[in-house]
């Protein structure tokens, strides 16, 4: 190993599920969180930026096992402070800041945060250790209009970072009306309970007759294996079966729906009234069903929350990896979740939130178009002289006077090839170059590299012969002509 | 421990050394590095995100003893990749990164990174084991114009942030300069060059002839002790001397000087015509000496840099803890260190660049009151009737489409002064109240939250008597009234 060899050379190389992020990957994110920030900071949320670092203890979940913790966690010993751990999501340092410093917080506690979060899991393709979360919550509202507000809060940040209406569809289905359904099916032991969870997260895949089979005897599934059912009546599938399909043709018919599959529950009918509430709220402020609507197939994460669950899907088409078109999907979620700060306090803190996926999110503005024109490098200047960097540097100074982009260039300017190399390597729209000869005529020489790379491409074509890609200007002009390159008007 | 008591509640409590940042401190510091990123950016630097974690292996100095890392780093074994760490600064991922991906980089590359990194230290007043790093650099640049170029950028990312012309000064010193004076003094031997370095670094607080005495037999410090010389003899310390009293009434008076103290050395001779460059090209460019000036008494920093090295000092002056003025001083740093990538790659890589202390010029712009502003919270529409919640809900949506920041009290409305005492604490400059009265007759209640505590800070004066801090409109003027009074002119 390293110790035996006489300093031999380290790997140049991150750790296997970790990556760099160049240029626009970094600002086009920046950008798109600071939009969404500004959305979540006119709603009155308050900017929260955690450690990173956390005792493992405060991250729960997660506890030491015998040498190591648990899988899931990066965490090491400390010698001071017992196990440390990296945060693997932003939800778990919010209840520990909330429990830590809520004698100054305001109640209710609206905050965001965003930031990167890291999973010790085994990395895969696309699937990384390190990667961003953004999220807002509501600590302590036990109102559901916190949870309609999270709603309507999400439609504004789509909108405003560029998925137009229309576009995205936010579904909001509750745990309570699942717990009815639970009640109304007479199942009490939570092994059966969680075993029908399991049934209706198969729904998508399975469909009605599925979903029956497996609450019933079982399944042969596609590949020819039998999948052994939950074991319960024919009947007690029908609750089920009556609220995963209680879509309705508008939130009134879907509501009476879920009414009659939580039969006499007291628990189903509270999450129909919830349910009933939120649509109330979101109609009266202008967000309609085609933008936030009452879906109760939304099942993802139902075993998590306590109560409403929300889900943002992106629905126009795209083409996957094998040509054929999809909906874009999920890229957001969230919901109410009662129990946050219970671990630390003993007291019960109602929280509701949702957590926007980065990555995902960012892929569909590209996808839209809406993102990606940030590649555009800066106006280089070049270097004829290296006696005259003083010169090359007052260009320079003088463009980014006038707000253009511009660098000089600064390798070995022997070769002037490789100076052109380098601003195609920049994707430099422009450069500019000033020898001796320039110099005593009082010009610069523009080389238009957006329509040189054009007459590249289309050689044949002869009206680009007329339009010349490099052309000389008087000094005094430089800015004004690389402007008018900039702006399509040359 | 943990396991032998049955769940005991976690201590809600960062680990020591870590801390949380709220509201205008985590958007305030937002505001400042996008500020800077422009400056970056519009000098051609591109945005690095390098990962958060790297092997112990690329970053280099730290490398595992027996069990366990040195100290300095937070480091863990991993199953699959050995050890890894969090990065402690952002100059080891830029070798590492530039090592790796040198092949699809331009050369040079001008990159800026922002983020923070992490120090396994003991924590102390005002010390964090996590914190922010600013930096710019560019590799694969030779000629000290990247050097300039980096002082420029410098100054104008100080006076983009809000440090005014005249209330900073960048420093330009240069270690070839330094390595000529030991040649000067026949001085060849490493153990006595490092004896020499240090000494120099003492010179702020023993000043000329406190260095003659360390450089010679000793001197008895302050507290009467003993500090043994480094036992050189009495015409060896005159370059030495000369070198740190070299400062001039101008740029050329101060390179004269050392090229005197450097004498004959070819090394030295070449670390002045570097400065002498230097400032040529930062004059020529419109940065005279009172913004970045060639300054043989900076010191820090020179045993590590290899060329010219640079720091900027903010020159006003605050009061510290005693109460005694004193500058505000150091705020930025960096200089030249030419053997980045060689540990991974074998060939050196010239380099430069910068590292503003961000949590520093944060502080500074708070003493100048260029930030802290950003207090002002949302706008509070208060809720009396919490079945109207869908009618209140609907005002902050009017408010936030107007621009303003606004929310409903999401809190149990039962106690109205307890909406009152949130709007407080919540920092409201306005909230708004509509009561079934006021609901049926079409008006409003607008308290001017910012005027009301103004008039209990001043209850004695009667001209305040005259206007009063809440009064009735109608609700249709609602967005226009409160605009009015976050404008200032209600």
């Amino acid at each position: 190993m390293a110790k035996e060899k006489k300093a031999p050379r380290p790997r140049a190389q991150t750790p296997k599920g970790f990556r760099d992020y160049f240029g626009a990957e970094v600002t086009e994110r920046a950008d798109m969180l600071a939009a969404i920030a500004g959305v979540y900071h006119r709603y009155g949320f308050e900017a929260l930026e955690s450690s990173a670092v956390e005792t493992v203890e405060a991250l729960g979940k997660f506890l030491p096992d015998v040498e190591r913790p648990n899988e899931g966690v990066f965490a090491w010993q400390d010698e001071d402070e017992g196990w440390l751990a990296l945060r693997y999501d932003l939800t778990a340092p919010l209840a520990r800041v909330y429990a830590q410093h809520r004698g100054d917080l305001p109640l209710p506690y609206r905050r965001y945060a965003m930031g990167p979060v890291w999973r010790n899991e085994k990395p895969g393709p696309g699937r990384f250790r390190q990667f961003y979360q953004c999220d807002a919550d509501t600590v302590g509202a036990a109102s559901v209009a916190a949870d309609a507000e999270i709603c309507a809060m999400l439609a504004d940040c789509l909108e405003t970072v560029g998925i137009p209406r229309g576009d995205y569809l936010i579904r909001v289905n509750n745990r309570k009306v699942l717990n009815g359904v639970l009640d109304a099916m007479a199942v009490t032991d939570r092994d059966t309970q969680a075993a029908v969870l399991r049934t209706i997260d198969k729904f998508d895949k399975v469909g009605e007759a599925g979903v029956r089979e497996l609450l019933g005897k079982g399944r042969l599934d596609a590949s020819g294996a039998y999948i052994d059912g939950v074991g319960l009546g024919e009947a007690q599938a029908d609750p089920v079966v009556a609220f995963l399909t209680s879509k309705g043709a508008d939130a009134s018919a879907t509501l009476a729906n879920l009414r009659a599959a939580v039969g006499a529950s007291d628990v189903g009918a509270e999450g129909v009234d919830e349910l009933e509430q939120i649509a109330g709220l979101l109609d009266a402020q202008g967000y309609q069903h085609d933008r936030i609507d009452i879906d109760p197939s939304v099942v993802r994460g139902l075993g998590y929350y306590t109560g409403p669950v929300f889900e943002a899907e992106l629905t126009f088409e795209i083409l996957d990896e094998k040509g054929r078109k999809r909906q874009f999907g999920s890229v957001a979620g969230g919901g109410r979740y009662d129990d946050l700060v219970k671990r630390f306090t003993g007291q019960p803190v109602p929280a509701t939130g949702v957590s926007i996926g980065v990555d995902r999110l960012l892929a569909a503005l590209r996808e839209k178009g809406r993102t990606g024109q940030a590649g555009v490098g800066p106006v280089v200047v070049t270097v004829m002289d290296r006696d005259r960097m003083a010169d090359y540097q007052t260009m320079v100074a003088e463009l980014r006077s006038a707000g253009i982009r511009a660098e000089v260039y600064l390798g070995n300017p022997k070769n002037f090839g490789n100076q052109l190399k380098y601003a195609d390597k920049r994707n430099a729209p422009v450069a500019v170059i000033e020898g001796a000869e320039e110099k005593a005529k009082g010009v610069v020489q523009i080389k238009d590299l957006i329509l040189g790379a054009e007459i590249a491409r289309n050689a044949t074509l002869e009206e680009w012969k007329d339009r010349p890609s490099q052309y000389e200007v008087p000094r005094a002009e430089m800015v004004a002509r690389v402007r008018a390159i900039l702006d399509g008007q040359a």
